[in-house]
């Protein structure tokens, strides 16, 4: 991505160097983890009398991300903070992580080293160990592949299936960020790639959308909430992270937990640039919190008479409430009509894909470009 | 891969309704599996006094499998069964599984139903659980990763690093034929390229070859020996399977134990196909055994005094005994010399590839095969 002094061809390396290379040094590990990198096998106690969560993702260059706009080490990062938040979402705490790679010709060691020190500084933040993967060559481009294993009270895991027909529906930060940063960064490629002209990081318009750009670059999972939560004693009834978008993420509570749901557009929080976003690009600003993707903010409900808790509470807002099934999921617009929450986020596999198996036009300039 | 009559697009099928086409109605769960698909994470319950072990396996089309001989249902048992492997390998029992799948517009829901048929028939065989993964759409070809958790007596695990300078070495099964059904295969596959003249699988020569064939197509984790082993209260000083070649499994426990080896060229169990496929494409039949890849027997070392109890057990032979380690590692061959071991096996960044990121020719064409 950078312009660069060096390339190391991964060949002159090998696997197992490679493997040493990235994960030596690793800091000391959590109590559980009793051996990581090394092995067939990690080996791990978990005779703590704790859950073990588990969860994975798989992130295909190309439908996950693009290496035009998103920096390697960011890359890195969130792809380990997404596994991270799958695990906060489940009321736990992520404790290790597998990380495998397979990458095609035009990654030199460096690159990887990018990507790894993004995973490397996740983990040091939310104090998960690598324990182990996989590295290999692809034909084309990069996939990355992390499973994340966490812990959580046995009283306290908290799952989908499980929301009150009268519980209060919560959501944490605010929603359609990262999606808007997605279109932003989209739309400056698509000019550099007609005009040729590299835009500038440091003009104002980068500035005035910078909040948008790390919502897409570079999530954070609520980590925060989380132990906020535990502060005050408060288990979710149900809960899950916002990845798909909230209209979809709602309707599998509301469906698995056989509840209905009231949300309020005029409670749904925007940031200010998301809201300018949508503006420039003329779109409704509710459909894009409703509908965007990639928030990695937590949904959850709690019982209705804790509405005095949590209509006070820092970075949590009260969006609507659960209803009993018959009554459907809907959402009340500012003009007090109901209107019924139809999924519309992230679709993995569109009809009309962008590219197809012979066009591979794309993949080979990323990194030359 | 086989003729069809039906196609089925994944898109009109969807993200959530694939998946649930995919783990409906599996098996009853392991005690340890108290949730598995359907949620951010899986929860498992591992509070019984075991370890806890961790494995994973990116493959990607093109690298580690090519459709035009793999069939779609072998591939997938293989992919679980190397998982399965890796936890036998430390005198585990695997137990639950995450299977992620990104795969490109030419394969149907009736690909993906085959590939995942084998891996719940592997699943099945070994009493592995599925518990959640990952599916998307990638560019080009498929990717697969798969996550193996499994479970030891905490002082039943073996690791690489334990061996004693004075022990017996010792491999399971027979060596090189994968290899040896993998350059069948190329070669077969190499003629039908050429000559648009599709093999006859049930022709002589394909008989002929059948175990060398299923050895590369189907392999399968030595579960049987690590009973084996449980039932005569048999711990190994150090153990692996050997995925990538005898001779780089036997370095790895060497460095990482720090001692040294003999083992005997005339000792090397090789099968009778294995043998004559190494004549028709004039390999050394040693060369073969000791470094062809992906037969997923076991190589375990075991105390001196064990030696009459392990030149009668079924299906386990000794190859040859570890030393201090300045009498480095060495093969003594059949004419009594000594020849210094290196590693020559599976090499997962070759200098020169195959392919490369411009030349997506074969991609497209396996399924059209």
């Amino acid at each position: 991505m950078e312009d660069r002094k060096k390339r190391t061809e991964i060949a002159s390396m090998g696997e197992f160097g490679l493997i040493k290379h990235l994960t030596e040094n690793l800091p000391d590990p959590n109590e559980s983890t009793l051996k990581g990198v090394g092995d067939d096998a990690a080996i791990l106690n978990y005779n703590n009398g704790k859950r073990v969560l588990v969860t994975t993702d798989l992130l295909m260059e190309g439908v996950h991300f693009n290496l035009a706009y998103c920096p390697l080490k960011h890359l890195g990062y969130k792809s380990a903070v997404v596994n991270f938040s799958d695990i906060y979402a489940m009321n736990g705490t992520p404790k290790q992580i597998t990380v495998s790679l397979a990458f095609s010709k035009k990654f030199a060691v460096e690159d990887i080293d990018e990507l790894y020190a993004g995973i490397r500084i996740a983990c040091e933040q939310y104090g998960v160990d690598i324990i182990g993967g996989d590295t290999s060559s692809s034909l084309t481009g990069l996939a990355i592949s992390i499973t994340c294993i966490g812990e959580a009270d046995p009283d306290k895991v908290v799952c989908r299936n499980t929301a009150g027909s009268t519980d209060l529906i919560c959501v944490t930060g605010d929603l359609g960020a990262a999606y808007m940063g997605l279109l932003f960064l989209e739309r400056e490629n698509k000019v550099f790639m007609q005009t040729g002209l590299r835009p500038d990081s440091d003009d104002a318009d980068f500035a005035a959308k910078s909040y948008i750009i790390q919502r897409q670059l570079k999530p954070e999972a609520r980590k925060d909430i989380i132990e906020a939560l535990a502060r005050i004693n408060v288990v979710p009834t149900s809960m899950m992270d916002i990845s798909d978008g909230l209209s979809s993420e709602l309707l599998h509570i509301c469906k698995q937990s056989n509840v209905g749901c009231r949300i309020y557009e005029d409670r749904l929080p925007i940031d200010y640039q998301t809201a300018v976003m949508a503006e420039e690009v003329n779109m409704n600003v509710s459909t894009v919190a409703l509908h965007g993707g990639e928030d990695y903010e937590l949904l959850f409900t709690v019982p209705l008479e804790m509405n005095d808790v949590f209509q006070n509470l820092k970075g949590i807002k009260v969006i609507g409430h659960t209803t009993k099934p018959e009554l459907g999921c809907c959402l009340i617009g500012r003009d007090g009509l109901e209107h019924n929450i139809v999924a519309q986020g992230w679709n993995a596999f569109p009809e009309k894909e962008e590219s197809n198996d012979n066009d591979e036009a794309e993949d080979d300039s990323e990194l030359k470009s």
